[in-house]
C-alpha cells in the first residue's frame, strides 16, 4: 500500500497490501463448497450460495503482515522484504464462524479449529495447502467472519474469492483465503504454517512465540514530494499538518506521538474516533517546519494495554513483529529547479 | 501482477500492475477540470461530468512497463527491479482525444502535444509534474482516448483517477495518470520524462533512442506449484498443459514458440484470438513432462512486423525495453514430503 493510502478511511482495492503465500487458485464459484467436518457432530457442505443467504455482518478491519517492517531489519531476514507498507482496512461483509461451529455441532474435547486454503505449495521442504488454525476459544469469538465480500464487492482473486476467513485484531496470516474446509480437531494442529512459520524466535533452534494479534503501529503519510530515486522528501518552508493513521490488535490506541527530530523529543499529536472496534484510528499533528534543513519525522503510537512501539528494532530470525517507530527523512527547502508545466498553472 | 493472472482475459482490478512515479494525488472530482490550451484557437474547460456526457468508446488494452523485465538484467539499472510481471490488460472506457482536439482547434504549425499529471516529485534534480508528450500525428489516432474508468467502474485513484490518457500499443510512461492539463505546443516538448527520460541508450552521454511502442513479449503462467522462498517450481509427472498470453505494440502477435530446454529447440504454440487489436493474444502449448528432471521453460513471440523476442539481454543504462525470452526454472518430480490437509481431501 502506498503510504499516501492512508489518507482512506477504507482502503480502496488494488491499494491494499497483499501477500499471496504460494499461488492465486483458480476457483469455480459453481462448483465451490465449504467443508465443515472433523470432531464435529454434522459435518457440513455449504455452497457459496448457502453461504451469502446466511446472516450476515459488514465490519471495517484493519490487516498487516506479520512480517511489515521487515526490510528496515538488518541483517535483513530472508522474504518479503516490507518496509512499512503492508497495511490496510477493509469492510468485509460475511457470516459468523461460530454460527456455523454451532450447526456442525463441535463436540467435547476439541482443541483447535483448522482453515485449510486452497493455495499449495512447498515450503521447509513440505508440500503443503496453506493451513492455519486457531484456538477453539479463539474461533468462537463474536466478530470471526466467514467472508465473501470486500468494500461492497465479491472478493476479488486475489484477497481470497470465493470465501476466506477474517480474524479481527490479528496479523494477516491468520486470515487464511481460498478457504475450502474448516476442520475441528481434538489435537493441537501441528502444521507447518502453524507449529514452524510464523513464531518470534531469535534463534535456530529456539521453539519461539507463536505470531498472533498485531503490536501497535503508527504510520504517517510522508509529506512534501518525493525525489524519484531516493524517495527522499522535499517540502517548502510552512507549517505543515501531518497525517495518519494508529491500529492496535491488543487493546484500542489511547496515544500518538510526533517527533521531528528522529525521536529525540516527541509532542502529542490528535486522534479521531476510530473507523471501527477492529480499525485504525486517523491522527493528525500541526508541524511547523518552517526552518530550512535536514529532519527525521517519527511517529510512535500506544495502545489501552500500555503496549508502546519501541524506538530500536528487535531483531529476529523472521523478521516478525517489527514494530519499531517509522523514520521519514525529509528536507525543508525552497524549491530546486523547477520545470514549469506546460500548461503554466 | 502475479503471472497466473494471465489466466484472465481481462485482468481485475489490484492485480493489474501499478507503477506510481511520484506519489497518488488527492483529486476532489467535484472540483476537477481538463484544460486544453496552447496553440489552439479555442481554449477549453471540460468537467468531470462533461467528459463523461461526450462520446465514449471501450478498448482492452495491455499495458506494459518500459522497463518490465529490468531486473534481468546485470548489472541491474538502478529503478524498479521488475522481473517480468509488469503487464496487465484492462477495458478502458473514453473519450476520443481527436474530437477534444478538434473541437479546441488546433493551430496550423502545431508539433505536440503535452500531457500533465497532477503528481509531482524530483527527478534529475529538477521539482517538477509528470508530463509526457506526443507528435501531433500520434495524438490524433482513432484509438487515443481520455479515459474515465477502468473494467466498467470509475478509475481507481492508483490508476489515475479522475482522468488519463491511453495510448493503444505504446509503454505504460505514455499513458499519463490524473491529467490535469493537455497543451499544444509550436515546439518539440522537452521536459525531463521526455526529453531526458525513457530512452534506450548503453553509455552515458549517448542521446539515445526515445522508448514508444511495446516490443514482443510471450510470458507462460508458471506451472505447478512454487517453493516458498526460491520461487522453483515443482511439477508431478505428467503432461501439462502450458497457457500464456503474447502482446507487441508494433504489430499483431503471429507465432508463439516454446522451449523446455532453455531455448535449445523451439515449438510452435497455439494461439487464440486477441481480445482486442491493442491487447494480448492467449497461447498454450500441451508439454509432455512425462520424465522427471531439471528443465528451463521458455516462450517467444513474434510479431507479424518480424519482431521477434531475443534470446538474450539487450543491456542499456536506464533498463528499458528489456524483452528477451522468459526463463522458468522447473524440476519435474513425484512430491517432495507431504503433508496431508486437516480435511485430508
Amino acid at each position: 500500500m502506498p503510504l499516501e493510502a492512508m489518507r482512506y478511511d477504507i482502503t480502496p482495492v488494488g491499494l491494499h497490501y497483499l501477500l499471496i503465500h504460494f499461488d492465486i487458485p483458480a476457483i469455480d464459484a459453481g462448483d465451490y463448497a465449504l467443508r465443515v467436518g472433523g470432531h464435529v457432530r454434522r459435518p457440513l457442505r455449504l455452497t457459496l450460495d448457502q453461504l451469502t443467504a446466511r446472516p450476515s455482518t459488514t465490519l471495517a478491519v484493519t490487516l498487516e503482515c506479520a512480517g511489515n517492517g521487515r526490510a528496515r531489519l538488518s541483517p535483513r531476514p530472508l522474504s518479503q522484504p516490507w518496509l512499512g507498507e503492508a497495511v490496510g482496512t477493509a469492510e468485509w461483509t460475511g457470516t459468523s464462524l461460530r454460527a456455523v461451529l454451532d450447526e456442525a455441532g463441535v463436540e467435547t474435547g476439541a482443541i483447535d479449529v483448522v482453515f485449510t486454503g486452497a493455495d499449495r505449495g512447498v515450503q521447509g521442504g513440505i508440500d503443503q495447502f496453506y493451513e492455519r488454525s486457531l484456538s477453539l476459544a479463539d474461533a468462537m469469538r463474536d466478530e470471526v467472519l466467514l467472508v465473501n465480500a470486500m468494500n461492497g464487492r465479491p472478493l476479488p482473486p486475489q484477497h481470497g474469492f470465493p470465501l476466506r476467513l477474517i480474524v479481527p485484531g490479528w496479523y494477516g496470516m491468520t486470515h487464511v483465503k481460498w478457504l475450502r474446509s474448516i476442520t475441528v480437531t481434538e489435537r493441537s494442529f501441528a502444521g507447518y504454517q502453524q507449529a514452524a512459520a510464523y513464531h518470534y524466535r531469535t534463534t535456530e533452534g529456539d521453539s519461539g512465540v507463536s505470531v498472533t494479534r498485531m503490536l501497535p503501529r503508527a504510520l504517517m503519510v510522508p509529506p512534501g514530494v518525493p525525489d524519484f530515486m531516493s524517495r527522499v522528501r522535499f517540502l517548502k518552508p510552512a507549517t505543515e499538518v501531518i497525517e495518519g493513521r494508529a491500529w492496535s490488535g491488543l487493546a484500542p490506541i489511547v496515544k500518538v506521538e510526533f517527533s521531528s527530530d528522529g525521536g529525540r523529543s516527541w509532542s502529542a499529536a490528535e486522534l479521531e474516533d476510530a473507523v471501527s472496534p477492529y480499525a485504525w484510528r486517523r491522527w493528525t499533528y500541526r508541524w511547523d517546519a518552517t526552518r530550512p534543513g535536514d529532519y527525521e519525522l517519527c511517529a510512535r503510537a500506544t495502545d489501552a494495554a500500555g503496549n508502546a512501539q519501541p524506538i530500536a528494532q528487535r531483531w529476529n530470525l523472521e523478521g516478525v513483529e517489527n514494530n519499531a517507530v517509522q523514520r521519514v527523512p525529509v528536507v525543508v527547502r525552497e524549491p530546486a529547479e523547477q520545470q514549469a508545466p506546460a500548461d503554466l498553472g
